[in-house]
């Protein structure tokens, strides 16, 4: 198995010949020029990370939940009790949960692994880096190095394990009660917007609770001698540092997506916040990230800005789990088919525009 | 069978008792508290239509695409040859199609109706009111009452057989080289916002077809002494003198669906100019509507703001045919099994917040 650094040299840029192949194609299908809009930019992003148009059918696609506890939660950066993380994931591996639901409408298959719960749940797969979870990063490093690269390694292990079984699209997904905290913190390291910016209520913060979010990630930056400029140029210290196991083992799983050149379908704010991480490691992977969801999470907003991509849809969710991510797959799918099964006016004997 | 006025007659409100059930429901889902967003809505909006919580899952779904050609393309509204349209009502119905593509994707079934185009095309129901289609709306009405009541009746009639047999959602898609221009002066008297604000490119206007689009929508108005006040106060007239066809079809689709309790997925401003009518026609009948799509036509976001409702993908379409209401099916099929398939906090044995 490769190491991450050699991981992140094996990656390549998508294929821009094909993309422009796909663009071709485009304008030969019946309907007016860029008539299909966003649907006709995802497509060719398919052919662009599949290297060939048109590109296949990115089904069925694998949803990878990592489930892990948070120290910080001790200063109470969410109103939940902590015991709910194991409650949850043993609830979205049955099949009960948000992305549960969602996943299986889009005939995606869900698969929880935890990470570093406090405990372990029914039907979750084993792969704890640290029974318990994170440590409390406004005291030390949420994770020592050699924790951040093994979860990382559970997430890249998750994404080609998956596509050898044969899935062809992948989802990243999350559960731990307190994890939108080191998110935030993250999403602030990596685009340089202030904290207060990025910071939301999660799954139900007050005005209180939402002050002391952004004074809990003011004092893990302080602590850790954290800015823009010393998370870009050591983006493993920054994850290290205030970032979850989850998030760790979300970097893994987009990168192993770019290694295994299948698009990787992002989920909310969390989701995103790993993804300005494994971009900042390896600038290339950015080609094979589809933005799924634009959730209400302010942090989602610069995002999407910094990666410069699209969410496919836009329906306030904030639920995360890869919730967001699953629901859109049916149309990134119908981008693939768009390409693959319209008649093209010579085909279809249908005459052009002015003729 | 039932006359127009006596299916007006017959639609009832949506049921309101059941919608909040919906929510009371989507309260005790594990989830935190509203976190699935415009999903929640949606799914309630489903209760409230079949009466029930949780709903019917509403699939398989029927997209019916009603064909016509205009008498107002004499004024030269698109930059397409009206031949377009059979070409395109033929392509539709062979599967080749934007909408052929996007609706087999969900796993809907596609027809395609003739309710008056130039000629016959091979694989679509006759259901023609008048060859050739509505006469020029700058010298006379489009149609005469009796033309537009009979393509009213082609929509019922679609929308009842469809229900009968066994579609639990409907989707109104439409071609007809020249169909924004009826489509804008429909949204501009319904909505009572300036001709100029509604009128788009269409399939691909430029700036001087644009002026001339707006032009010939204001002669149509001073023509027939048509104002959002003598619309409001008699919108078949109004329909009658410068809509399509295929617009009268989609009122009654629209309002078949509403008889029938099915959820209607609306298109994009074609379909929705056609809801506008429908819902003048018989207010109860709003409830029913799901904005499938805003797309990039100007007349939309006047359209959703009258009647209220939020699109649930934006991605900036511009095709018609269906296509962006068959692209939004996968998420209202996915927000009925949210409320049917996520556990509540007491089965799934998790902690409630602040517990």
């Amino acid at each position: 198995m490769s190491t991450l650094v050699e991981t992140i040299a094996a990656i390549t840029p998508v294929d821009e010949q094909a993309r422009t192949a796909a663009q071709e194609r485009q304008n030969q299908l019946t309907k007016p020029p860029g008539s299909l809009g966003e649907l006709e930019t995802l497509g060719n992003q398919l052919c662009a990370i599949a290297g060939t148009c048109p590109p296949p059918v990115p089904e069925p696609a694998k949803v990878c939940v990592f489930a892990a506890d948070h120290g910080v939660q001790q200063q109470k950066v969410s109103p939940w009790p902590q015991e709910v993380t194991v409650q949850m994931a043993a609830n979205i591996a049955r099949g009960g949960a948000g992305a549960s639901v969602i996943a299986r409408a889009a005939g995606a298959t869900l698969t929880v692994y935890d990470v570093g719960m406090l405990a372990s749940a029914e039907g979750v797969v084993d792969a704890v880096v640290v029974r318990g979870g994170t440590a409390d990063f406004t005291v030390e490093p949420a994770m020592t190095p050699e924790q951040c690269e093994q979860a990382i390694q559970v997430g890249l292990d998750a994404a080609r394990q998956a596509v050898a079984d044969g899935f062809k699209a992948l989802v990243p997904g999350e559960v731990g009660i307190g994890n939108t905290t080191p998110s935030s913190a993250l999403t602030s390291l990596f685009t340089g917007v202030d904290v207060a910016e990025v910071t939301g209520r999660g799954s139900g913060a007050d005005d209180a609770m939402l002050t002391r979010k952004c004074e809990v990630i003011a004092q893990g930056f302080a602590l850790h001698g954290l800015t823009p400029q010393s998370a870009a140029a050591d983006p493993l210290r920054a994850l290290q540092c205030v970032g979850g196991l989850e998030h760790a083992a979300m970097v893994g799983l987009i990168l192993g997506a770019a290694e295994q050149q299948v698009p990787l379908v992002l989920d909310g704010a969390i989701a995103c916040s790993a993804a300005l991480v494994a971009v900042a490691l390896c600038p290339a992977a950015k080609g094979y990230l589809i933005a799924g969801h634009a959730g209400v999470e302010p942090g989602i907003q610069a995002v999407v800005k910094t990666l410069g991509i699209r969410p496919v849809v836009s329906l306030d969710l904030r639920l995360g789990e890869g919730s967001g991510g699953a629901l859109a797959l049916p149309v990134v799918v119908t981008a693939a088919k768009v390409l693959r099964e319209m008649a093209t006016f010579a085909d279809a004997g249908v005459t052009g525009e002015h003729e």
